[in-house]
């Protein structure tokens, strides 16, 4: 068996790129139909109402495109919305939570796990409970950083000012001896340097873009809906705000440039 | 004559609570509805287009509440959208741009004016263009300060992070030898501190806030559109997310515990 139609992912913006760049090498046969809510984002510090009301209209959107699957990239969005997604819609709906989660209760030796991420992520509490479902030995330790996202979109990914901002969120994971912790916000892992020296370089940092790619592979895999054509898949991107700034920010994010963006409204 | 109808006012969020705020002290009579994009804030990195939209949706909003002015006090809907949105609507619109333009030429003596505000209303030159109106010996420097907003939303507006960052975007006017620098958004007035000490206490700081509420009033003078009567004006707050997060950022930017605030969709 094999289905040609496209995976269909969305984020609040670019973060989600990382998705897609884990994707295409874990899965590079298939085609990928992209949209990044650039006039809405971000969504790390709006309600669950807000953010769930958004993520069904990206859904909507990519439905009309025929997808096989959705993948929600955006940890906020995941956090608050997946449930009402899944009984909203027919598709087969994954989120970042779960994977990270479990690539996490996989990793820990001490099973003392810390979780970073957008305010909304945080306080929703979905990694824990992701966690918590998985095992109940974890000791779970939490902490919202919002000043990171504003930093990578920035640019200040390394040097001062990233590192003291690092320092102030993470300096209380040392006292709690944490030995992984999940990078819950697509935008984390070009922080990874920083993040790797305020935590100590014992602790292994969980990035979910690549974790739920393997759940991606796995369930596409076990439905008989993998693309086994053997030519290079196609990818198209969809944005909310004019494109220059998504096609700027977005490179960095997917390591390489980024054309045909199409703006909607 | 005496008008009683409410002025209307919004903003991408809880920022143009600086305005309500310097109303309410000059315009004591007057009553005011209050806007506040909180489920698609921030404004000011995205494109024209998207702002301009925006911008018209909200003033129809304050328009169904029969106000007699509308206020722009968001700088980057002021800098992108202002002229669209008086060729709209027949209401009078007044936006922050031209007051604190007009603010900092009367108040500068060397004629060098520094103007900081968000990525989209530095590049859109909406500041150099109204200082050019009123005078063209002035020199204008401008920097646009990406990280300031979510400084200030964190609360992390003194200490160690807010002067390295300061540092590093206001340094330059020190060379450019300017005595008079317009916080370009309504955000920057909580960060005075650490500006100041930034750009030296020579530099006369503009807080466009201030300004539009003395135009406002000169206007309305103007107009016959004063509301005469000698009881408190009151105010009614609306949002477009959900009211908690605007309740505890904006009384810090009221100055006052903030109540009565509606969600509307």
């Amino acid at each position: 068996m094999s289905d040609s139609r496209p995976i269909g992912i969305f984020d609040s913006g670019v973060g989600g790129l990382t998705v897609v760049d884990k994707i295409e090498k874990l899965l590079p046969h298939e085609d990928i139909i992209y949209f990044g809510d650039t006039a809405r984002v971000p969504y790390g510090t709006k309600s669950k109402e807000t953010v769930t009301k958004f993520s069904v209209e990206n859904v909507e959107f990519l439905m009309a495109h025929d997808v096989k699957l959705v993948i929600v990239a955006c940890n906020t969005a995941s956090s608050l919305s997946l449930d009402f997604l899944r009984r909203c819609f027919k598709v087969p709906v994954i989120g970042v939570i779960a994977p990270g989660a479990a690539g996490a209760v996989n990793s820990t030796r001490n099973n003392r796990i810390g979780v970073i991420g957008t305010s909304a992520t945080i306080s929703s509490g979905a990694y824990e409970k992701a966690i918590r479902k998985i095992s109940r030995k974890v000791k779970i330790f939490t902490q919202s950083c919002p000043l990171f996202v504003p930093l990578v979109e920035e640019g200040w990914t390394g040097g001062e000012i990233a590192r003291k901002v690092s320092g102030i969120y993470l300096n209380g994971f040392k006292v709690n001896r944490i030995d992984t912790l999940i990078l819950g916000c697509t935008h984390y892992p070009m922080l990874k340097d920083v993040i790797k020296k305020a935590v100590g370089p014992d602790v292994l940092l969980i990035d979910s873009a690549a974790e739920v790619a393997k759940e991606a592979r796995d369930l596409l895999d076990a439905s008989g809906l993998l693309n086994n054509s053997r030519r290079k898949g196609g990818q198209k991107f969809f944005v909310s705000d004019e494109p220059g700034r998504f096609i700027k920010t977005g490179g960095r994010f997917l390591r390489r440039r980024i054309s045909c963006v199409k703006r909607i409204t």
